[in-house]
């Protein structure tokens, strides 16, 4: 999407076509700062240190990896030195085991001389199939939008909600969530987006910033704010993304995605979700019951990363000296609280027979 | 109530008899300083600068300014000037001019002599009657607590979520939703209090501060963990506190409150509401439609305040440069959400039948 009206993927080839930039976004949403990856290593870093994020585009570096090293060179030894380095930069991403079996896969039996060019191509292939995963997304959701827009005095703005950051810079275009957003507003439909800030790690201001830079309205708001917004008519609809999606289509998504469900239910505001159908995982049935959430430091509860009067960046700890924080990372929506699931194939119901029909390819 | 082992209230007089203490509320929970009050301006300006914040601990600092001024000239003039000067320091705080008529008029046929201890006499009084409000609500909700405390195997704790501060530092002694805990504890209940962060104004601070400082095990956690721990059988009961109760038992209190209301209905987890009858508005029946909303400033979305890793209190921006930000600082949560309301006259179901029977004198 656009950032000051120029166009950018959130990982991309420069010029020299072996060198992969990105941004650093662990200085974001406060500075905007490309990075050049040079090796192998420096991908690993880039992953390992969370200057990328978001599964999907982690997968895209990790094969951008695979062809730095197969730049720096393509013997059998070094390739396999490069997944193994690679494998084991994050402990949880799918797409990052996913991306890497498939180049390794297809350069193992590739002469050495061959190897480089593949590479590229396949690192290429992983990014291009990411954004139009998430393009057919957009086009799916832009229907919602534009139904409720239709239903509405002409010209008045189509308030949605959303939660966390399941944007382009999570992806590699478009996003998932912000996909149909992004659509509805370069299709010129008035849209307005409330931001949760997403306590504790605020990736809210990430997708305020997306949202910004493209040109979207949007305001950013405390997550305690989105059951009154939706009390008095102020939501129209909500999207929000999901890191894990059920057989029977609970959604494991950021903290606090389970209260704005509700919140949403109780007060007749569509409640959908967007997901690429990599995040499906027909294995688990209860979400609530069988997908263990990952606790992560307390830390990251009481320190609060900002801008300081005197333009620093720096972390504050807001809690009391020796408060003990507990910090769960994810939440589970049960499928009974969603409108819909809005899939690369269509939209679906949340519901084991509605993602069969979608996908009965995947579900075994 | 207890810091560091020495019995506090949130205001009481000093070895002298006529100064005023309090403590430093906007320095809280990050410093512990007590700040004299020793003209009628001193408290106006306590009350103005949010030194001192909750209704009950304003009115009465507020009794404590005619009582400083009376000491300082008990002329009609001056008993004039001071409730002029102290009824304008908060807009909205309805116990402030409750505590102030009651003060002027029962000075104003006073002999200039015996107004100065008139005034001390009926500003104690002030603080006294509330500290017996809340612990009557204390006493009312310590019953609950001791009913799931049975419900469980012995020696296992019971844990209580919160949200935003109803405690002792919001009135004079106790709180209205921590009263409750404070007993249970001091009865030697195993108790555990979720405090819920509150944003944006970060008052689970105030909450973790008190709690910790009477010896009450705790855990912060961001207002979007709530329903997760609800789900999860982690929370056997909430109590929250109120601004604003109607003539049908909707309550209006801090933003996110109704989030966490309708987590607890979800999954049959009792909610509760502790008020001390000042807070009832039987003027209103229909807290969504009828109470407006106070919008504050965007900053205090945007905004953290905390200590930086050189020691230094400091606010950071956590927003994106240019990002608009929305602030509604209450929002309601519907009667029929509500367990029951913990008042000072005992439990009643939050309904206009309930109210009646417990308030046939208030109800009109």
């Amino acid at each position: 999407m656009k950032i000051n009206g120029i166009h950018y993927r959130s990982v991309w080839l420069a010029d020299d076509r072996y060198t992969v930039e990105i941004f650093d976004q662990t200085k974001l949403p406060f500075e905007i700062q490309t990075i050049q990856l040079r090796t192998m290593q420096d991908a690993a870093t880039a992953i390992k240190d969370m200057w990328v994020r978001g599964a999907p585009l982690i997968g895209a570096v990790a094969a951008y990896g695979m062809a730095l090293a197969m730049h720096q060179e393509s013997s059998d030894e070094n390739l396999q030195q490069a997944y193994n380095v690679l494998v084991k930069t994050r402990p949880t991403a799918i797409n990052l085991k996913w991306a890497l079996n498939r180049t390794y896969r297809a350069l193992e039996n590739l002469e050495q001389a061959h190897r480089e060019a593949a590479a590229y191509r396949i690192a290429n292939e992983i990014a291009d199939e990411d954004v139009e995963l998430c393009r057919k997304i957009g086009e799916y959701g832009l229907k919602i939008i534009q139904n409720i827009a239709e239903t509405k005095p002409t010209g008045e703005t189509v308030n949605i909600l959303t939660h966390c950051n399941a944007g382009w810079l999570a992806t590699v275009d478009w996003g998932t969530a912000l996909a149909p957003i992004y659509m509805a507003h370069d299709a010129g439909i008035k849209v307005h987006v409330w931001v949760d800030e997403t306590r504790p790690r605020n990736q809210g201001g990430l997708t305020a910033f997306e949202l910004g830079s493209h040109g979207v309205p949007h305001t950013l708001v405390a997550d305690n704010a989105g059951g009154h917004l939706m009390q008095h008519g102020k939501v129209d609809l909500c999207i929000v993304g999901t890191d894990r999606t059920t057989a029977r289509g609970d959604v494991c998504n950021k903290i606090g995605t389970y209260l704005k469900a509700l919140a949403a239910k109780a007060n007749q505001v569509p409640f959908y979700v967007a997901l690429p159908s990599p995040t499906l995982d027909f294995t688990v049935w209860d979400g609530v019951k069988e997908i263990p959430i990952e606790q992560r430091s307390g830390e990251e509860q009481s320190h609060v990363y900002g801008i300081t009067p005197e333009g620093v960046r720096s972390w504050v700890n807001t809690a009391p000296h020796g408060t003990s924080c507990e910090n769960y990372a994810f939440d589970v929506t049960p499928a009974e609280l969603i409108t819909g699931l809005i899939t690369e194939r269509g939209i679906c119901d949340a519901s084991a027979e509605g993602l069969r029909a979608l996908f009965p390819d995947l579900c075994g």
